[in-house]
């Protein structure tokens, strides 16, 4: 499966929209809000102000949250430079995702969300870049704040020996790393995962300024071992079981589930501090972990089971994937029969996902 | 009429798409490519490579010619590069159009259409910039090479007196320039063209970096006099006369024709000249005139009548604005009344549309 050509958040004109169903990742935006301060108001420290400030936001959707963090990041520099007695740098927004993302949602509520809230002294260029931020996607040494929200969980491919293609199938009836998946499985992930980061860190190492700032969150886990039961994933087993719901009525032939696994991993923090550390490039200067309920989350489905809130969230987030391999046709099924599943955990079922905040600075 | 949220070519899905009508764009292209390696060459004369080199492709539009000029450009500064024995810039192209654009065809094609074409050594990011070229897109002096094509010859707006909205009609029974328009609705229009011409310079001198160089081509017209009979504003008068065609029938009200008036002029030499000279930031290298023969373009639709072969390429190009203003669902039956228009004067119709070439340097 090529994953940057199939993975995107659902678009525009579907019903189970990423844009009506993104309340968590809004969450975790502004759960964040104070970190980007932070690194803004440090890279601003002195009165290191450039004349011209060129952010970037890797996987920024489409949808409501699309334009966010770069207004937020705006205003908080003109915000700074205002206390500063300093005129604002002219800006130039990069928003950057995969190729299949709706760009043209973005660009089209560019004038009502974006540009109509500026000021008339804050000069902002927006563009979109399309393609992998696992590789390069801009200049060298032209990025000064670089954000990613809710992205870098997703791996650029199903991590290689797990695609049905490349050898026999392995974490058979799974779909993700569970207790019954062997060493093999985890350290494939595991091992995926670390060629992402790095090539991720060492793309944005050869982009950004020196001295520039990198913000980003993504799910995580708690635990250091991947098996131990958390939100994300307790919730792909409950994916994994509703598939296997299917398998048992004949819906889905077994090898069908057998062959695939998500090209997703939650790391520990661990992980993330010997990737970040070996690439070379960066100074940490913040890991944290939190925990956003995805169910509580989900505000304007007031109305709803939990199970039901759920899994609007995770379909908006898995459907082109999921849907990819086992057929858009199948969806409703299966995300019906998921929400059954959630719905008899009720009480023991883990709505908070763990999500790392990571702050770093290019040497 | 909001142009810059009306305006767009045809997009993906429509079956009169402007991809698959735009022969006579792509023959204005091939027809220029001289000239963008002429503006090239003198730009690298010297050994005035510069390490990042910036390219910005205004009113790139969607389909197969929308990557057409970023590529012949990248190609010829690297062919450029090979026999001074240097090494290639690493090259970022900004591809520009309003925002109704479909830019995700752009970006999806990028993989086949541009980026498999490369070279390993051809470093290249892409970007989709949305908003009108009458205004700032980019940030200060960051542009080398500025290249537009087809596109300069649209209004940012039905020029102001033209418009229904502000004061009495004018121009009753056209759509645009004729025999029968008054000095005063030429006037509107050869002030509007300057307005906005002069923005759309002004705009770019602050974008472009000192000896950068721009490369426009857009239609324009070979007499001084705009009421003398040329291909488009004989087309434009053949549409008008379609458009009254169903005012007699009640189709239209007349009313709807009278208030209509088409944000596009075609310049003479002259008015291109004046207002490069007053606005000063730019050396004028040439201003050429071609002619474009709209029928034998349509080399994909050699069965059709010349009518036929027109009418898709004028619809192509204007069946957004005509659309908007006039009601979508009567397009087909105005083109083919226009198709009977234009094949009643077989011999006597001018297929031939006038094309400027402007190659300027940034002073």
């Amino acid at each position: 499966m090529d994953v940057a050509r199939v993975l995107h958040a659902n678009g525009g004109a579907k019903e189970i929209t990423y844009a009506k169903n993104s309340s968590a990742q809004k969450q975790v935006l502004s759960l964040t809000k104070p970190f980007v301060e932070e690194a803004l108001h440090d890279y601003f420290g002195g009165t290191h102000i450039p004349d011209k400030m060129v952010i970037a936001d890797l996987g920024c959707s489409s949808g409501p949250n699309a334009l966010i963090p770069a207004s937020e990041i705006i205003d908080t520099v003109h915000g700074q430079c205002q206390k500063l007695g300093r005129r604002s740098p002219e800006f130039m927004v990069f928003l950057n995702d995969l190729p299949g993302n709706d760009f043209n949602d973005i660009f089209t509520s560019l004038q009502p969300d974006f540009f109509s809230k500026r000021r008339e002294d804050e000069q902002c260029r927006v563009a979109g870049v399309p393609g992998s931020f696992y590789g390069r996607l801009f200049l060298s040494r032209s990025l000064h704040f670089v954000h990613s929200s809710s992205s870098l969980h997703w791996l650029s491919q199903i991590p290689s020996g797990l695609d049905a293609k490349n050898g026999p199938m392995q974490n058979k009836g799974n779909i993700y790393i569970t207790k019954t998946s062997t060493k093999t499985v985890m350290n494939t992930y595991k091992q995926q995962f670390k060629t992402d980061f790095n090539l991720f860190l060492k793309s944005r190492a050869e982009e950004m300024v020196s001295g520039g700032r990198m913000l980003l969150t993504f799910m995580g886990r708690m635990f250091d071992d991947p098996t131990t039961k958390e939100g994300f994933n307790h919730h792909m087993e409950m994916i994994a079981q509703s598939l296997m719901n299917m398998v048992s009525e004949g819906i889905i032939p077994e090898e069908k589930v057998d062959c695939f696994n998500l090209p997703c991993y939650v790391a520990c923090t661990e992980e993330v501090k010997d990737i970040v550390e070996n690439e070379g490039s960066f100074v940490m200067n913040r890991l944290e972990s939190m925990q956003v309920d995805v169910v509580d989350c989900e505000g304007d489905n007031v109305l709803l089971s939990r199970g039901e809130r759920v899994a609007r969230m995770v379909r908006a987030m898995l459907e082109s994937i999921l849907g990819y391999h086992f057929g858009m046709e199948l969806m409703d099924d299966l995300f019906t029969r998921y929400v059954d599943v959630v719905n008899s955990y009720l009480q023991t079922a883990n709505y908070k996902f763990t999500v790392f905040v990571l702050s770093l600075t290019r040497q």
